[in-house]
């Protein structure tokens, strides 16, 4: 099953978490859902949707990966510190699935972390059967 | 299956691997076991448990994501930098099992990266057969 | 399935996408593909492997994490920047496998990043079938 999500900013969080619930297959009860970005510049965690932490997110990856540092791949394609923010973020998450639904904790969302947009992107996701343990 | 750990810090790393282990269900031989933490403030990684290491990945945290950064989460919560630690670290691992236990190198544990403690925490683990290829 | 994977320099990005597609099982159509270091100083990660952008994440990894920083497991074994920058990069991946190859996009490629080699090393390959969603 595949995504679309448009994204709106340069950087930008996206709270996907309804989309990834609505595309567990009925049939499945427990097992997990991979959500995949096959994006180099765009990455998925999963934390809390809350607005001054998703700014706080921004901020702190702007200090650890300033947007111009001297990048070699700006020579070629100006997006260097896009692509190693989503190598440090991540690229996927797994997520366990428990009575059909996404087991996620209370404050958990499944996030889109745009890096590089606003750009048309697509998020895989794979739903595995697993038997309850 | 979920396991239940109290930390005793506000900032610790506890060494779960014996309890994922066991946590594994007799009949499976080959898969997958996914470690999750619900929490927002707290993840997991697989590294080595050795306590002067795990000393330096709490300064390398704190170096990274200082305590205290005027971080706008922290007008609603005081956590930010456990927030931005646990998205950093992420909050699951998904680790091959073979003949029926978890396949980690020889210096792998499976570690709860307590943020925001102390606190009660569960882990999810969720095992996924597959044919051993 | 395990992979061999001889490193020549300490610190190393391997493109090993061609040996983590032939180790997919004809049988599988759809799933995940789970490619796990058993190392705690050599990493897993997807992005374009593209010489310039490697450099580049050599050069971010160690302003994140510099090569020596009287780190307290150098007193033990003299690679703590290593796990360190395996703990940020993540020892797994998991990508999802469609009409039987890696669902990766464009410019994705499975990297193995060395952090003290050179070394053997090895990487786990576990392929889960699931139902397409």
């Amino acid at each position: 099953m595949e995504l679309a999500i448009s994204t709106a900013e340069a950087a930008e969080v996206v709270d996907v978490t309804d989309r990834v619930e609505a595309a567990i297959p009925d049939d499945v009860r427990s097992g997990t859902c991979t959500v995949f970005s096959p994006h180099t510049t765009a990455g998925v965690a999963v934390n809390e949707a809350e607005p001054l932490l998703m700014a706080d997110v921004e901020a702190a990856l702007s200090r650890l990966v300033p947007p111009s540092a001297g990048y070699r791949h700006d020579e070629i394609d100006d997006n260097a510190a896009a692509h190693l923010r989503t190598m440090l973020v991540g690229e996927s998450v797994t997520v366990p699935v428990t009575d059909g639904s996404l087991s996620l904790g209370t404050w958990q969302s499944v996030l889109l972390l745009e890096g590089d947009g606003p750009r048309e992107r697509t998020l895989q996701v794979v739903v595995a059967e697993a038997g309850a343990s």
